[in-house]
């Protein structure tokens, strides 16, 4: 068993859907919060539980470099590595290698790239990324493709994605041919952490995944072709011709303007199964993330609400708010008198602009906090609005709760 | 009503008490974690109250610096501000002042110093001290002291001695005069977080403090006198003389050798009413709170706990553990195996050091998280030797359970 995909509810292209993973159910369209290093910076993972996260995302490249995946792989694997029980998705570490600019070289191999950290020499290839993320042990992987910078030009563009479908070919059979190796399946010999303290603290149950049988992990294609919509159309014909159990569009929010974002994830979507999940990779603000998932996307992730915590930019019902500012100083009032959240719910305005003023560590703890927990709340009446068949036109009125 | 001290088990030296205050009990001896800027560096206040912090310090110098007295004091009070229901102490800014070293004058007068933010020229005086303690009002708040420095000689000693009793002297008067200006009183006409939100919400019942009537704040005295037992002797008389309703032991831990620590501690003791609460400022060691304890010290705050972790450095009741160590990368067992709390329950060594080791927040977070919890236990397990009558030899075996 690997993932299974279930379309619950349909409004227009949208759709609401049930992703049940190895660790645990998805209801979708979901936003991913980011867990770049095995931890989403600053929440524990109690309370990522609380706020309603079913499944994280990994980044391959930073995991690789550190703490490394053999590291990761004899603990068990990621879940159990960093104690989250629920799903996770890794990416190829594709994107993360684009992104070095002038510490990679790229030839049909794969990518020599350069270490952020110590300048150190590494290689990926289709084969090595599958390696790598089958150490991590994700739920959900990703093939690893060539993330084609903007602007390009057509030549490159094609080229670039030609090589992605090839790389997508050789990720799966790589993948087929090694997903055993998976760690879950050797996890049950390591002893857990509840067993090691039990006899002493009587500590809960294990939190190790709810496996049933042999499960195994599940590979995604990911389509690129630049910002052409013909290159777009062949590049997810020939992965889909290649065949995987989920689609994702790579290779967007790389500086175009974000109505051809729109345009091409519209374009794309109509070339992808309607069967299979849609994840659209690193996208996007609060508006964005409500209207891809009226555009058919399933799945979506984003280092947008953490990393805008941690400067201060908060998302609310009442629009953002850069809490730095001095305006809030003498503000009792929540952050957002909407939110249900554990950090509304019990500060003021005042007290988080103070914190983020005295540059104090729980500034950041808060704020992000609150913009995950507005970020999975819009997801939550996104699927709402959908099961109850609001197609369109209710995108503007999720947040239009009369202000206090 | 201020506060009400009763003690409720005696062994030899030591005792068990409960300190009641306008904003709970507290059950002591007690060690009270620092939240220096109106916040535990790291740690949420829902946490703390689950840690079974019952009492919080906060630092009078950082505070009327950033946000400022006026600020706090318009928005409630401390309490209200970092929404902590719970007990609050605040020192009188006299240690935090002595700190700065090269920046500060002392005159009869007070102390003039520079802000180590913006080198801005401040001045504070027994009289300014108890304002400013007033305006964030702490439950119990301090006189303002010099604290001598070490080495000093006999005659630096006294004089700075006979200084402290002067202004014990006008701190009290000052306090006299002006307690009734707590924010408290005026709290209650400033809606709470809880109004504004509720009717959207429905959020839950207020955190303003159980306040019963007029509650007052209460102001202890402060010992000094170096490291002379009958400069102590004397000052400990003195500051008796003017009557406080609690006294603190100050001026220690500031580089002298921890014999003579001990041996200060234990001769003031003996020149203190054995009815009121003793306050030990800025110890120590999970050894050292143990063995003050048992001396019959009742309250203790310090800094070590929360700063060690976040240098990486956790006790445990093992020993201490150096968690950046690379010995722990592969070690799948809990940070603490006769530890409960949710760090221990949930993390492996092996993801605290990798969150250590790659500069992740949530490796401070957690950290700080375990040492406060170890330092609260360690206190629950004194105040449970005593109530059992046993007064010594019990100090080896708080942390003698067998290893895994």
């Amino acid at each position: 068993m690997s993932i299974v995909f279930q379309i619950e509810a349909r409004s227009g292209s949208a759709r609401t859907g049930r992703l049940t993973t190895p660790h645990g159910e998805v209801e979708t369209p979901v936003f991913m919060p980011v867990g770049t290093l095995a931890s989403v910076k600053g929440v524990s993972q109690d309370i990522l539980e609380e706020l309603g996260v079913e499944i994280l995302l990994g980044n391959t490249y930073h995991l690789y470099l550190r703490p490394g995946v053999e590291q990761v792989r004899k603990l068990g694997g990621l879940h159990r590595f960093m104690a989250w029980p629920r799903a996770i998705l890794t990416d190829s570490g594709g994107f993360q290698v684009f992104s070095l600019n002038d510490l990679r070289k790229v030839t049909e191999e794969g990518v020599t790239f350069r270490s952020h950290l110590d300048g150190s020499s590494h290689f990926f290839s289709p084969e090595s990324a599958m390696e790598a993320q089958i150490g991590l042990g994700a739920d959900i992987i990703m093939a690893f493709d060539e993330c084609t910078e903007y602007p390009a030009d057509q030549a490159r563009m094609r080229a670039s994605m030609e090589m992605t479908a090839r790389w997508a070919a050789r990720s799966k059979k790589h993948f087929e041919e090694h997903k055993s190796e998976v760690p879950w399946n050797a996890a049950s010999e390591i002893p857990t952490l509840a067993a090691k303290s039990a006899a002493t603290m009587g500590h809960p149950p294990s939190l190790d995944p709810p496996l049933s049988g042999h499960a195994c992990q599940t590979l995604f294609g990911i389509v690129q072709g630049g910002m052409d919509r013909a290159l777009r159309k062949e590049s997810a014909e020939r992965t889909v011709e290649i065949g995987f159990p989920g689609y994702a569009i790579g290779g967007l929010s790389v500086g175009e303007p974000r109505e051809l974002t729109r345009e091409i994830v519209e374009s794309t979507l109509e070339h992808l199964p309607v069967d299979k999940p849609r994840y659209l990779m690193g996208v996007g603000t609060p508006e964005e993330i409500v209207e891809y998932a009226n555009l058919g996307v399933d799945m979506m992730d984003c280092v947008l609400p953490t990393r805008a915590a941690r400067h201060g930019l908060l998302f609310t019902s009442e629009g953002k708010v850069s809490i730095k500012q001095a305006r809030y100083a003498q503000d009792a009032g929540p952050l957002d008198p909407n939110c249900g959240c554990r950090v509304c719910r019990r500060y003021s305005r005042a007290y988080l602009r103070h914190l983020y003023a005295s540059n104090e560590v729980l500034a950041q703890v808060l704020n992000t906090i609150h913009n995950l927990s507005f970020y999975l709340d819009t997801m939550r009446r996104v699927r709402h609005a959908i099961s109850l068949g609001v197609e369109s036109r209710f995108l503007a009125s999720l947040w239009s709760r009369p202000k206090t």
